[in-house]
């Protein structure tokens, strides 16, 4: 058991050079673009060449509702990669990448932690290999033809009123929530109101995590609603002849990053779409990339399975034609015990009772996952003060639930600590069980799939939503969009739209408050509560306190 | 002589891998960070490890004022370097990175052209390795925690009508110059006045292209003045605390980065803070490590001699301890026409007369450079209709005027075509005659700087400012600001204030719009007329052809 910071044990890490990691896939290093040592991308070229392949078997990591005690989703994801390894697999794992913003309010995070992390954590944590940046920059061009195709005479005729293209920067930034922009007079333009939200809010992350190449991500941009006209036709990205340019600056940013793990396997760290008004999940080209050098690919979803696994499965895999094998849903004695009722700081002392009553949370997400037809694996991710009696008491409730629980201690222990998980995956995946099928098919009306979704996934009694919001879905739907998938944004912590409401409740409903259109991303989105696209920092920043020291190293990041 | 474009010549090179361009330097390729195959940062340990080397011979090379004719200030700089190095000289260039934003106003710029440019081409013109993206987080990092501060309570008493600090993005957004911020009620803050500009504008740039290593860049952050409380006295970035991080953000920023000229001589490309509002110079750190790794090093500033290489001097130069060995003073055959009065469509033709009428402008910036004590060679940058007798008019004029011109073709034929100059450069600075001095001492008063500057570069009569700017530069005396250096933001098309005033006029007036004070850069700018810090995008901006051809190479941009 380890007594280190994560920053710690990711500062000893013995990185091996990216070149031999790209070595272990069979990719030649000059179809890697090397940022640094330890960070490269992988060349389209060498993409285009795996595409006739066999392509390998791919495994999701979820969780149950998230609570303050922390399921350790990432860390699971690595820990199985790395336990793949160890039983002799070629195995990698597809993670998402971190945000910047956010870092400079809370501290910065590690992919991953303890003994299961990707590395390197402080680049992960700053510019990276500047996806992001791209995205910033090729929304901002956006941004500045839409003002300036109004500025010089407005030829689409877009309402200034109804302008749905925001600005985005990667920055908690409350300020900026909320702007009047183009003051100033004559050569400023027409004085509009406009808001900022943070980068990866932006539909441009949404459509690099789920463009299929380049070709497909400039048809994408194009397809993008900017604005509407005074009669609400829509005015397209393409009008404004801004994702031919888009396109240039994200063509590096298209590209997977592979990095490795502490313990050197390799792993493609790629996109970060918000999980709540976007689908959550690493890009398409990173997941299906290392399916095809890979044998078994471990990848993850944001938030607990009803939000991240439900998406991930009814749009990113109904949408990229992915099928997956298993799934492995993380649990932790702690989250039980929160679902039961006991207080974070009463998690440290034994109560079965407290875990049984807990257990039925994690008992309706592994109903929801095997409704898509695929096998389902609970790790008990192992934290110190668990006891033996806790973990039997959820072994034995996942048993009578008619899957499996396996204990991991890759946290403490790395892939050692994992491979009884990973023996257990390979045994699931390699019996071919699984029957992928989506929850719902293209052509149910929009309002049926958000029914669909509320009933069977949050088991809901209903749907709220007024005239209004109904009538819309219906004209989305005369204009072609009725076959796209729902991308429903709740909080993160119930089944319901109350995050206080833990366990597994019944007889809700969901008010839908707001649907939008990301006619690019290819969804539409169904805001069910309070969403915040662009966070503020807090009354103390971790920015404050963030530094170099005299060795050179990071101080207060972490 | 080539009937290639810029863009197709930089595709045709055969670039080396960076290693091997660092390899010439010396530098081991474990202290070289690779961005790619063809870029890379140099690490600190290695900057740190070569302080002790001698120090060689720094050359500048500026230009007569320009005009729409183009002088090749980068070409003849570029041209330079290859020449020094195929006369057998260990020589290397520093010149500056492009901003992103306006590419995809107008057409995009080589680094150089024709037979003398620096690749890779593209990078340059897009995110290359990151730089300025750095530099727009750290800049928007203390945008959010200034009005984070103000939201939790303002401690320090911000007075929100005079806050200095503004936004920047890195992308041509007239609709961003002035905004309404903070908008929408108590949980977005206290709505103020606010506005961006371009990123290239910001005093972290210049501060980034100034300080001498990292320490010196979050001393320097801290120093910078972003708001005033009631009582005038300034809020510096310190107060909000906010230098650690954005130190942190920057810390790869301040790597000079590598790359190569078409003919794989070594380049370092880093920096580029505006030429008006700052001191428009590619970094100390690339400069000052450039001098410690080769013999002779070519760099270059911003617009014409009047303010480039002034500011060269007496910023630059003065604060970092630099002291050149000659100037390059570039001068083209068609400039001195235009100069001489010929409108651009009649160039094609002989006109000998035009050519001795224009001549003045530049026997002016011969004198100006030569009062720093820095010996000049004229670089007749070849165009293709110059005739012999309109070269050999500008070869007496200079020779009459204390100096000599060379020819030379380094655009049409590489280091052959800039042998000559090569040479001639070699046997000034060899001769050992410089005694460089700044034009003022730092404890002259500012408002007497201001007419050093004015009286004996630009041969002005007077300056013209009024009481409040007076008042106000007499302030930042008192302030202890008194023994900055002054940056003047003027014109670079004309010695006066008057863009349309060619030749060496006399007998003028400076008149001072507006001082600005850049205490962490360290210099007070001084406002002579009209400056964008904020450029606009045309009505058919370049972007609207910017795209990916079918063959992966981009087009449009340039």
């Amino acid at each position: 058991m380890s007594h280190k910071s994560d920053i710690e044990i990711a500062r000893e890490a013995k990185k091996k050079p990216i070149q031999e990691i790209g070595d272990k896939l069979g990719i030649p290093s000059d179809h890697l673009l090397p940022y640094g040592h330890d960070k490269a991308k992988v060349s389209q070229e060498y993409i285009d060449s795996v595409q006739k392949n066999e392509t390998g078997k791919l495994i999701l990591v979820t969780a149950i509702n998230p609570t303050p005690a922390g399921e350790g989703k990432t860390t699971t994801t690595v820990g199985l990669g790395d336990g793949l390894n160890r039983i002799g697999k070629k195995a990698m794992i597809c993670i998402r990448e971190a945000s910047l913003g956010p870092n400079f309010g809370m501290k910065g995070g590690a992919a991953g932690g303890g003994y299961a992390q990707v590395v390197p954590m402080e680049d992960m944590n700053l510019h990276f290999t500047g996806d992001f940046h791209a995205i910033t920059s090729a929304h901002s061009l956006l941004s500045a033809m839409l003002d300036n195709h109004i500025y010089w005479g407005n030829e689409q005729a877009i309402d200034t009123r109804r302008v749905t293209w925001r600005r985005v920067v990667d920055m908690n930034d409350r300020s900026l929530r909320q702007i009047t922009s183009s003051l100033g007079g004559v050569s400023n333009g027409f004085a509009r109101e406009d808001g900022f939200d943070i980068t990866v809010a932006s539909e441009v992350m949404a459509i690099l995590c789920l463009a299929s190449n380049l070709k497909d991500l400039e048809k994408r941009l194009g397809a993008m609603i900017v604005a509407y006209r005074r009669d609400r036709s829509p005015v397209y990205c393409r009008d404004i002849k801004a994702e031919g340019a888009m396109t240039v600056l994200l063509k590096d940013a298209m590209q997977p990053n592979l990095v490795q793990t502490l313990e050197n396997n390799p792993a493609f760290v790629h996109g970060g779409p918000f999980a709540n008004i976007a689908h959550g999940c690493n890009s398409v080209i990173a997941t299906t990339t290392a399916l095809k050098i890979s044998d078994y690919v471990v990848t993850e979803a944001g938030f607990g399975a009803d939000l991240g696994a439900e998406k991930f499965m009814n749009i990113k895999c109904r949408k990229a034609g992915l099928s997956p094998s298993a799934v492995v849903l993380v649990a932790t004695v702690r989250a039980m015990k929160m679902n039961g009722g006991v207080a974070k700081a009463d998690l440290g002392e034994e109560n079965v009772d407290a875990v049984k009553k807990g257990c039925p949370n994690l008992g309706r997400h592994i109903e929801n996952v095997k409704s898509f037809g695929v096998p389902v694996v609970v790790a008990i991710n192992h934290f110190v003060h668990d006891t033996e009696a806790e973990v039997q008491a959820v072994k034995d409730y996942v048993k009578e639930h008619g899957a499996e629980a396996v204990l991991s201690r890759h946290w403490a222990e790395g892939s050692k600590g994992s491979e009884d998980l990973a023996k257990k995956v390979v045994e699931v995946v390699d019996a071919g069980n699984a029957n992928f099928g989506p929850l719902y098919p293209d052509d149910m009306p929009l309002f049926e799939k958000i029914e669909t979704i509320a009933k069977r996934i949050y088991r809901a009694d209903e749907v709220l939503a007024d005239k209004k919001i109904r009538d819309q879905l219906k004209l989305w739907e005369e204009q072609g969009y009725g076959n796209l998938p729902v991308c429903m944004a709740k909080t993160q912590y119930s089944f319901t739209t109350d995050p206080n409401l833990r366990g597994a409740p019944t007889g809700h409903s969901v008010p839908v408050r707001e649907v939008r259109l990301s006619a690019g991303a290819g969804f539409v989105v169904v805001v069910c509560g309070e969403i915040m696209t662009m966070p503020g920092l807090p009354s103390k920043p971790a920015a404050e306190n963030i530094r170099l020291n005299d060795a050179g190293e990071i101080e207060g990041l972490f």
